[in-house]
């Protein structure tokens, strides 16, 4: 059997990297998220001297920021560049074994792999709180910064992908983090993995 | 404890109205479905000679036919009268005890009930195979049927609840019924419904 993976994608504000972490946990596997994988990126040699270069600029010192800038119609930009080094490290890590992988498109990316893809939300008013107590903003800098996140999610998404982010065709399985909380949102996709790799 | 009402809405060919019958069964509660309902309403006198004269040039002789066809910008139409009375039985209903209610904007009426709201989906090639199985149509006619269904879902649960059908805000758990396949997603909500309830 080919390694099952789980990927999550998730609303900013919703828990959903702290789920998969626990899902991870609970299944005994690792999970990836973009801190990770981009280390593993610059580990590996994929990043070059040109993007170590540019990403000196970004705001956040991550190669991984300038998926977010402006592209250009044609041609490779370095946000292409960057789009295939993260696929390459994302595809590599799916082979090694079963994993969590959290956000960077990894339902795209894996699409022909066999995965449980999972996506998580909450309503704006309980992200708006995870934000102001993770994050340390007040509510008005916590819901800014929740809408132009998601927002860039989505349209980053859509370009590399064709697909519309959150748009439930593209997931096996999408929970309220706040309705179910959690922990429970965390063991419902473990029971959920289990029994299907129970088949 | 106030009764805990699991809601199911569906696209239509996802057998979402199968796994309401199935989660009902493993709870050992009642499932509630349009049929149940009209029928229930019709027993109770709410559905007066006015609107039985009416209903009696619907196509398939349902009052919920009604919900269907065109509204007046004022005043209370006969879809609105049948609306009330729908919202007036499942209210009731889920005053009596704990069940399953499939369709009927029951995540809507129930807003202010202790629920479980869930939304079921499908990729339309699978909601076109059991269609065709099911109604004995051809591919094409079962599609029309498909979109056609839903697109009069969308519109008619806009109008009486303001909210977007199928939007995942409205739901607690969205869940694609061929990649979990029918009886693990029954088991699934079960599964949530029990634990809930554990509380």
């Amino acid at each position: 059997m080919s390694n099952k993976i789980i990927t999550i994608s998730r609303e900013f504000g919703s828990g959903g990297k702290y789920i998969g972490i626990l899902v991870a946990k609970k299944l005994g596997i690792p999970c990836y998220d973009k801190d990770i994988i981009e280390k593993i990126a610059e580990e590996s040699g994929f990043v070059d001297d040109f993007i170590r270069r540019v990403s000196e600029y970004a705001p956040s010192k991550s190669i991984f920021a300038y998926s977010f800038v402006g592209r250009s119609a044609s041609g490779e930009s370095i946000e292409d560049r960057i789009f295939a080094i993260q696929k390459k490290v994302i595809r590599e890590l799916a082979d090694k074994g079963p994993c969590v992988i959290v956000g960077r498109s990894a339902d795209y990316i894996l699409r022909n792999y066999d995965t449980l893809d999972v996506f998580i939300y909450a309503p704006m008013e309980d992200k708006i709180k995870r934000t102001v107590n993770f994050k340390g903003l007040n509510e008005k800098e916590a819901k800014k910064l929740i809408k132009d996140t998601d927002k860039k999610r989505s349209i980053n998404y859509k370009y590399y992908t064709g697909r519309t982010w959150g748009e439930r065709e593209n997931y096996t399985v999408m929970l309220n983090s706040t309705d179910l909380g959690i922990e429970k949102t965390a063991e419902f996709i473990a029971e959920i993995y289990r029994r299907e790799t129970e088949k």
